[in-house]
């Protein structure tokens, strides 16, 4: 089952910042690129309008160690692991590396928890066993490979 | 009648670009902060869900001429004039000035044009009068303010 | 001589906003996606350090018309054609088919205009003509292509 | 000395997303604008350009907690603790309180960790001591202050 997905994706001059490096908040942008992208590769969405009510993910955790910056034109490697699998919310570790111009491995590290959520019509969320056809399809990845090497 | 409407606003780290000046994305963004900043003035906003089926301003034109760059820390004028007021839709002109560090007129000057809908259920919008209760708030500013300066 | 490019990408969730669609000054961030990927596909950046004092490429205007919407894992193709070459700037049409989930030509038409500077040490811009190896691979799309069907 | 700010700030139209609330990567920007507004308020910037090489504070470490969204127009207050004062770096505190439409304490809590770093002309950076005239002025928050109430 899978544990784990990676995307590439090239850096826009719109996420770099005066300083010449990618703005910070644009890291847990970044998550949420592979964490999308790792759904839609099991035939989901973050957005399950399937459901009554629809079901969505809120996060309730990110969280990101910065080692290195990336820069403009970077191309990055957005690799993503299922940390952990709980009944109503999955946790993500997600580790940047960079692929071009030379490569490096965990220029930052990052977590993103969500928690599935049954959304009402009054916009109030209520937490809600992650769908059966969701939960089935993933599982934690093997400790070693969530140890990251300093 | 109203016709115009100021608010400032400190230039952010995150709005800056690796050229050190504030991405040009970001000068919609500000057309937007002051918008909406009229709109409440006035008793209004521009998600109007009192209405059933509620009415929304989706953006149909937007374009800006940038003469000068912003840069972190600066303080800018965002000043909107009404360009025009139609039955379904208004076009404000967006005029940046600097304040600090040393004043700068018209550094950037936009338009932006925006449609009155009924948002139904099914996700479509469709144009409807603006309503009385904003309409009959608001006027065309003067010709002679519309022209800017080169 | 290349007047045209094409790149395709996928509406993110943070691109979106409380409307359900993409907002409006992401289209401005779309348009600098193909900019620079046509710029790349040439051999070229729009940060070229290489010349001594540095060229870049401010945005002088920007605008955009928006007919239809983009939603949420819209997959959408940014075309990119060469509206007018100057000797100091260029002006891109930029224009925006949905390819996913069903096709739409032209659901939103920009236009981006450039011009090339040389970046001084204090921070200053100087307008220089472009640099030949750019200017002599590009031209001007033909008129024909240049017309938006309504 | 001062080891706290507050800043209030109103939600932004393009800072919500499809689900109706404030993006999450949002709150990272919002971390940023009490940060800084703190410096500032000492007469301080978070760009250093003074000082030869110029100081600046890459972001090292960032998280938050989620617990109740933002919605548009709501008035939320970043209030800013400082969390830890170390020779070559500083960690914040960052609560969220909406104060409109109705009162609601600690809606979300994050982390900020930044290192002072000398910029190279290079673009590498070096972990270097906070400048006196920034140490000297601010301390650590009291524990008691630094508790987050469940």
């Amino acid at each position: 089952m899978p544990y784990e997905f990676r995307v590439t994706r090239r850096v826009e001059f719109n996420e770099t910042d005066l300083a010449g490096i990618v703005h910070f908040s644009n890291f847990y942008r970044y998550m949420e690129t592979v964490e999308q992208a790792f759904l839609r590769s099991l035939g989901h969405s973050v957005v399950m309008r399937q459901y009554d009510p629809p079901l969505g993910f809120p996060r309730v955790h990110a969280s990101c160690d910065f080692r290195r910056p990336l820069h403009f034109e970077d191309l990055v490697e957005l690799h993503l692991l299922v940390k952990e699998k709980r009944p109503r919310s999955l946790s993500y570790q997600i580790r940047f590396h960079r692929v071009e111009p030379d490569p490096l491995s965990d220029l930052a590290v990052g977590i993103l928890t969500v928690v599935c959520v049954r959304k009402h019509a009054d916009g109030t969320f209520e937490a809600t066993p992650l769908p059966a056809g969701l939960a089935d399809q993933i599982e934690t990845a093997p400790a070693g490979l969530l140890a990251v090497p300093r």
